[in-house]
C-alpha cells in the first residue's frame, strides 16, 4: 500500500485507527477453542467488526508463533482475510545482517503479502535495507518506545544527540517518507512531539493508547502533521479485541473501535 | 542446560565450536530437495556428521520462517533430532515488551525446547527479564557485532561509555554469567578484548569466523576467559555446513568442523 492510499484511506474514514491482533488463544471468550482454529475464527470475527473503522491490522507476530506450525498458518490466513484495503503491520521487530535480513524480508513481504513490517535498528543501517528495497513495502522502525526500558538506550544522551535521534536520521537517510515509519510510543505526548519536530513528514506507529495509558486526542494534538497529512496510525490492541469475554465480544471491539474513531474524527477533516 | 554442563562438554571435547545452521533452502547440494523436507534431511545429515565436534548448535530461525508453517515444523524435528547433549541457540533476535516477551520465552523455551535465544535490547531492560526468569535456560543479548552497521549505534560515545556497554552493564545487573551470554562479533579482535575486560566471566557467542574473516586463533587469544573456563562459543555456519555442494557435503562440513577444533584445541587443556 502506498502513502497516497493510506492518506485516502485515512480521509474517507476519517480514522487512523490500527487494530491489533494480539490474539493470545488463553484469553479468547469461551466459547472458542483455545488454539489455532479458535484464534483464526476470532480474529475474523473481530475483522469483520471493525473492517470498516480502521485503516490497519497489526499482528503481534509472537502470539502465533506461540502456536507453532499452527500459528504460522493462521497468521497467513488472517493477513488473507483482511485482504488489499488495510495496511498490514508484521508487529515482528526484526533486525539481523544483511543475508538474514533478506529471508526476513522474504517471508513477511513476499510469503505472508504483509505491507509492512517493524525493525529493531540496534545493529544499524545494513540490517534495515534489504526491507526498503521492497516497492511499496514499508519499514516500521523501534525509535522511540513507552515501556520503562526505554530508558536504558533510547534516552543515553550522545554528542549528537540521544540515541533515539541517532536512529530517526540513519533511517531519514536510508529511506523516505513514502516506505519507512517509526515506532513511537503514545503514553508521552512530549515525546512524540520531540519525534515531530525531529521528522516533520514521516508517518508514525502509535502504541500504548486504551490500557496502557495514552489518550487519542493527546496522540493527535502532539504527533499529527498537518490538516493535509494525518501521518500516524494509533494502534489499539487488548482493548478492542478483548473488550468483552462474552459471546458479545465482536459487538464489543465494534464499539471500542468506534468510540477511538469518534475522537480521531474530531481531528481529521 | 547449566553452565557447568556447557564448560564439561566443552573441556572432553576441547572444543568451543557452534554450528550454524543458516540452511537456506536454495542453497542445499542438489539431490535434497529444495523445500522443508530437503532442509531436515540436509540438517540431519549435517548433525551426524558433526555431532561429537561441537558443543553447540545455532539456528537462524530467519531460514526457517521463511519456509512458513513447513519451516516452523522443521526447526521443531531438527531441535529434536540434536538432543539434550548440545546446548541450542534459536538465534531469532527477539525483543518486545514484557506480555510479548512471555509469549517469545514459550514458543522458545517451552515448545521448542532451545536452550538459549538471541536478543536485541534496543527496547531495555524490562524487555529481557521474562527469558531470565527460566530456570537453566540462556539469554544471548546483542552487544557489539562486526557487521558495518555496529557503527551506527553500538559504537556511540555517551558520558558513561559506549552504547554497547550499556547493554553490557544493563545485562550485568539483570542477569548472572550462569544465565546470561552476549553476542560479540569475531572478526575484530579488539573488540574481543574490550569485551572481555568488561565481563571477565561471561561467555560469548563468537560469529564471523569463517567466511566472514576471523581466525579461532585471534578470537580464542583476545576472548577467552582463563585456563579454567573458555567462556566462548565459536559459531561457524556457512563454511562448515556448505563447504561442499556436492554429495560428499556431510564429509566436507565434518572436515570444516575439525579443523576449527584443532584449531581450538591448542587454547583447550
Amino acid at each position: 500500500m502506498t502513502r497516497f492510499e493510506l492518506e485516502k484511506q485515512i480521509a474517507e474514514k476519517r480514522s487512523c485507527l490500527c487494530v491489533g491482533l494480539d490474539s493470545d488463544f488463553n484469553k479468547l471468550p469461551s466459547h472458542f477453542s483455545s488454539d489455532a482454529k479458535g484464534v483464526l475464527d476470532f480474529n475474523k470475527e473481530i475483522i469483520s467488526a471493525t473492517r470498516d473503522l480502521c485503516v490497519s491490522y497489526k499482528l503481534n507476530t509472537a502470539f502465533y508463533e506461540v502456536m507453532g506450525a499452527e500459528g504460522w498458518t493462521v497468521l497467513k490466513e488472517t493477513i488473507k482475510y483482511i485482504g488489499p484495503n488495510h495496511l498490514i503491520i508484521a508487529d515482528a521487530k526484526r533486525g539481523d545482517i544483511g543475508n538474514t535480513a533478506v529471508q526476513y524480508a522474504k517471508t513477511f513481504f513476499d510469503q505472508l503479502q504483509a505491507d509492512a513490517i517493524t525493525l529493531s535498528p540496534y545493529m544499524g543501517g545494513d540490517t534495515l535495507k534489504a526491507f526498503m528495497s521492497y516497492g511499496n513495502k514499508w519499514s516500521i522502525v523501534l525509535a522511540l518506545t513507552s515501556n520503562s526500558g526505554s530508558k536504558d538506550l533510547q534516552w543515553l544522551p550522545t554528542k549528537g544527540g540521544f540515541v533515539y535521534q541517532h536512529v530517526v536520521e540513519l533511517v531519514k537517510n536510508l529511506g523516505t517518507a513514502e516506505n519507512t515509519m517509526f515506532v513511537v510510543g503514545g503514553t508521552q505526548p512530549d515525546d512524540l512531539r520531540a519525534m515531530r519536530a525531529d521528522c516533520p513528514n514521516h508517518f508514525f506507529l502509535v502504541p500504548g493508547v486504551g490500557k496502557q495509558g495514552g489518550t487519542v486526542s493527546e496522540v493527535m494534538k502532539a504527533g499529527k502533521i498537518d490538516s493535509k497529512s494525518c501521518g500516524l496510525l494509533i494502534n489499539s490492541s487488548r482493548s478492542i479485541i478483548f473488550a468483552s469475554s462474552e459471546t458479545d465480544f465482536a459487538e464489543a471491539a465494534r464499539s471500542a473501535a468506534k468510540d477511538l474513531t469518534l475522537q480521531m474524527a474530531e481531528f481529521i477533516s
